[in-house]
Formats: C-alpha cells, structure tokens, sequence
C-alpha cells in the first residue's frame, strides 16, 4: 500500500509532560527520527515551553491569548497528524497533558484529525489506563486514534543513552509508524 | 443502618475546577450545606486557590515546597473523606484537577481512604467519562470510590440561584449522601 | 473529499444484542438504508441468529467449528468496515456481543479494518462507557474507531414506526455516515 | 483494624470464565484457601456450570427460569461480598462474564454490596482494561469495588502446581485479602 501521508504533513509529537525528566522527551526524539528516516517531517512540541502560569492565564476565558502559547497553539490547530508520547501518572496521563488540550482551539484542532499514542512508564503498565483515558478524549474532540497503541513499559531497563534496547519495542514502534503513515 | 463516619471525620470536597464560573462552586455549597443538615462537618477545597505557577513550582522535584500549597495539601493528607466535584471539559475531567492530584503526597492522601463523586456538566453527559477516568486514578492510588456518582447534567437548566431545582437530582444527592456516610 | 469507500466495499452492520426487542435492529435498519441511498451496500449480522448453545460450543477450542456461524464468521473476517449498534446493559454493552466477538477469528478479523459506533439506549446516558469499553476492545484487536460516536440516548422517545424523530440524531447519524465513509 | 466482616458472611468468587483451562478456577481456589486460613469461609461459583444455552434461554424475558441458574442465581442475590478472578480476553474481560452479570436480579444482586477484582493474563497487561471495565459496570449496578486491583500478568511464568511462585503477587494477594476483610 503507498502511504497517503503526503511529503508536506508535518507530524507534530506531542511531548506529555512538562516534568525535567529526559524519557518522554528522548522516546519523542526516537519517533522524530524515525519519520525523518522515512523522509517525514516531524517537530517536538514539548510541554516544558508551557508558561509558567499556563494555568491561570492561558485557559478558558484566557485561552488564546497568553503570548507564551501562541506558537504551541497555531501548531495544534494547523497540524493534521499529531504522536503523544504519554508518561503514565498516578495510573493516567499527566495533568499537564490535559491542561494543555484543555488550553487548545476547540474544535478546529482536532475535528477529523489522527493521530497515534504511545505510552511511557518505569512500572509494568506502560500507560494502559492512560491511553484508554486519553484516546476517550481525543475521540471525544473528534480525532481518529490509531488502533495499535505501543505502551513501553519498564523504560528504565528497555533504554539506554537514548536509545531503545528492547527488540520488541523497537518493532512494536516501527510497525506503528508504517500503519500510522496509511492511516 | 448507624452511620459509620463520625462527627470529627470532616469532609473534604474538592470543587474540581480552577475556572472563574460559578457552578462547581455552587454544587460543593449545596453538598456543604447537606452534609451540615446532617451534622457533619464539611470544608470546600477550591481549585481557584492554587498558585498562578503550580504547573512549574508546585509538581515532581517541588511538589509540597510551595508556600501557597502547604494548606491544601495538608489537609488532603489528613482528611479520610472525600467528595469530587468535577466538571466535564472536553469528555473527561479539567485537566487541573489532575494536575492537582498529581501534586499530593503519595501514597499517604490516598490510601484506603473513601471518596464520592459528583459529575457536572452543560451538556447532556453530566460527565460519565469523566467520572470513569477519575474512579480508575483514585483506585490505582488507593482511595475507594462509592458505587453511586450522580451525573448532573444540562445543569445550566436544573440550577436557579445556587439550588438544584431538578427534583430527581435533588433524591439522588440525597442517596448519594446517605450512602457516603455508611460507606 | 471524495469518499475512499468503493461501491464493492460492503459495510457489515452488527445488530449488538441478541435479545427479541426491536430497538437494535431498527437502528441498524435505518443505518442500512443511509448507506444504500449514498450507493454504499450494507448487511446485518444480527446476533439473535447465534446458536443457542454458542457460549458452549463455539468459543475457545470450538471456535471456528459450529456450523451456525460459519457464515457469520466468514463474513466478519472478510469485512473490512463495521457499524456496531450497541445496546447499553447494565452500563456497558451486552455480554453477548463481546462474546460474539471472542468467537471471531483473531487477528484476521480485526487488523487494520475500520469501524463506527452507535450507542442506544432507554436511558440518558446513550451508552458512553459502553462505547469507550468496546472502543478500548476494538483498538487492542487492531481496529480502528470513528472519532465521533453517536449516542442515541431516551430512544423510546426519540423514534417512532422504525425511524428517528429526533432532528438532532438524524444530524448526527448523517455526519457520522459521512465521516465513515471518508475514513 | 478489627475485621468488619463476621464469620457468617459468606464470600462468592466469581470464576470469570466458562472456558475449560485451569487458570482461573485456580487462582479462584488460592483465593479461597486464603480466605479459609483467615476463618472466612468462601465459595466458587464457576462459570463452566453455566446451562449450554445460557444465551438463548436465561437472559431478558427468561431471566431467573431457567432451572440450570436458580442456585448461581440465588447465591449471587444472596451473597454479600464477591471476589471476581478476571481473564483477560481480547482486552477486556470474558464476554461470558458479561453475559452472566446481565442474567442476574437487578437491583437486588448489586445494591451496596462489595467486591474485589483479580486480572489474569497470560501477557503482560494482567487485565487492567478488563478491572476497569467491570468496575464501571459494577459501579453503575451500585456495588463498591476495593481500591486495590491485582493484577496477576505472565500467570504462565508464575504460577505451578496450583500455587503463585511470584513472592510480590503473593503479597499482593494478601494486602488485597486483609484490605477486602475490612472494606
């Protein structure tokens, strides 16, 4: 099958937390690569740039209007295909992560739009209930989940120096990238 | 049956929102006002009252630093009751609520403690994901959840100056309650 | 757009509960004609025509075996887009379907296909956990689900001799047709 | 902590499968050897008992006639806390068990009684799609569910002869036992 994701469709890998830890971030960087080997363009957007007071001047009657996002903003809304790359919190995704959505231009960022998901955790699960959660949401919004979600569980002993070690991830990561491109 | 929560247990009801709109607010003011009736004492936590910075001061490397969470998060670890309130943003729950959940102490403000759920919505759903969502994050932290979540929804037409005026959802607070205590 | 459904492209509606009512299947019904009068050719798969005796002889090591579900089965895994009527049972879907799909041949069935949800209900809830359940099913057997869900909740009240009365379903039916079609 | 339960208080553990595989019938009889040394006593209602035409002849109109569930039924309705031992089948829990729930005495079965949920998988998930499905279900039929979910994953690795040789997913098992005692 030729992929219908066009040369021009840049993706836009949603980095899920705005946590000073390295992993969310570094498995976002193995997704960028890999599409760019692909020939795709892909660009980070990484909730750290997030203002400081996101929360109490970015949202809901505020929403729009905070310098700090505008950026972040017109990326989502103009996006076509979107990778969230979710760390698993307290059993979900980040508050964070939710804030942010809960901060974007309803609907024209999401209606019709795809995008895939992959979650991240030190423990066994690898964000399970957070994908379930997160793809309600998106779905919810209007956007297509693609089925096959990777959950890269016990990321401490499956990744080194930015690197995923673990053979099965590593194709696990492949195959949703080939179906994520058709979708 | 003979309650089983005693006067000195206070309640704590976590108004699910950091939005300037009147209606979570007013919802934790009538479960306020009922658990009163009943002789119970009840105290409101008001997602209004976090730090304009609680997303980049309060959570991971500084969660329980910032001066103006000390309270809040004290009282969660020390309250044994809680009632959620939680308005439906975008098919779950704001996204500040669980950034704040995020924020507590863990695993102490969770463990088999008890808590009650209450969904909010304009819309026709009163927040059945929402309340989905939140039931799996207070399970996996340890926290168990009453069976009964009342979904009030198109609140817009069942509120008038602060009371609920839908008699249906005025039993279901009622039972709701009711079982809250024996719980 | 122009859709990317070709007039071959069977679509197979599954009427979700095998129980002698006629909701479920008046719905499929009134799917079935949308698409003939969009050229699209539909079939139900109603799962009251699942031998009696399916939970003991067709599942597991049976599976594949029972003469009465050759041709369901057959049909399942040619497929390749699939409307599901779902019912809501005691807050999800019915037991039956999920066992029905059990039964199905795994992973054929299922990789890469699309599909779409209905929820119906007595009720007002429309089957929201139960879409999010079978969405969560689906996605982990490698399928793809339609972003929007259409929740046609008090259907008692909302339909009359086997069509729709209510504007705003018959808006939301057509937009997710639409949308499927396209997907 | 005194145990709130009495002796008399007989717990039902739900073997979640008609399937005729060994596993959960035997973390079912580890539960309930637990339950024993504690001075509990406990009792499996197994799935495999179910009549061969469950679906076509106990469900809906004939709910509660079919002689083949009189017993299952009535101790269903008659028990107070229940222990369900959960495979995971296709990412969520058997459609079997599902179907079960849907042919029990509504309200009477649920209305503020208390369970427990136990995941068995084979893979790495140990069913938490499939606890948090049910806990939906079970929430919405108006029982409690315990905060604490085991999740037993890789089950073939690590159980033999009947027994868990996996020392967490023992103690897992006991905090979960001394939790529901007191739940």
């Amino acid at each position: 099958m030729v992929p219908t994701t066009r040369m021009e469709d840049k993706i836009y890998i949603i980095s899920g937390t705005n946590r000073e830890e390295a992993v969310s971030l570094a498995v976002s960087h193995i997704y960028k690569n890999e599409f760019k080997l692909l020939g795709m363009e892909a660009e980070i957007i990484d909730l750290r740039d997030l203002p400081d007071n996101y929360l109490a001047a970015a949202l809901y009657e505020n929403a729009g209007t905070h310098q700090g996002m505008v950026d972040m903003r017109q990326k989502m809304k103009e996006g076509q295909k979107f990778l969230f790359v979710v760390p698993e919190y307290n059993g979900s995704f980040p508050g964070v992560l939710k804030a942010f959505i809960d901060g974007l231009k309803f609907p024209e960022t999401f209606t019709n739009k795809k995008c895939a998901l992959v979650g991240v955790s030190s423990g066994v699960q690898g964000g399970a209930l957070a994908l379930s959660h997160l793809t309600d949401i998106l779905n919810y919004c209007g956007t297509h989940v693609l089925a096959r979600k990777v959950r890269l569980a016990e990321i401490g002993k499956n990744m080194k120096e930015g690197l995923i070690t673990n053979k099965l991830y590593n194709q696990l990561i492949n195959w949703q990238i080939n179906e994520f491109l058709e979708f």
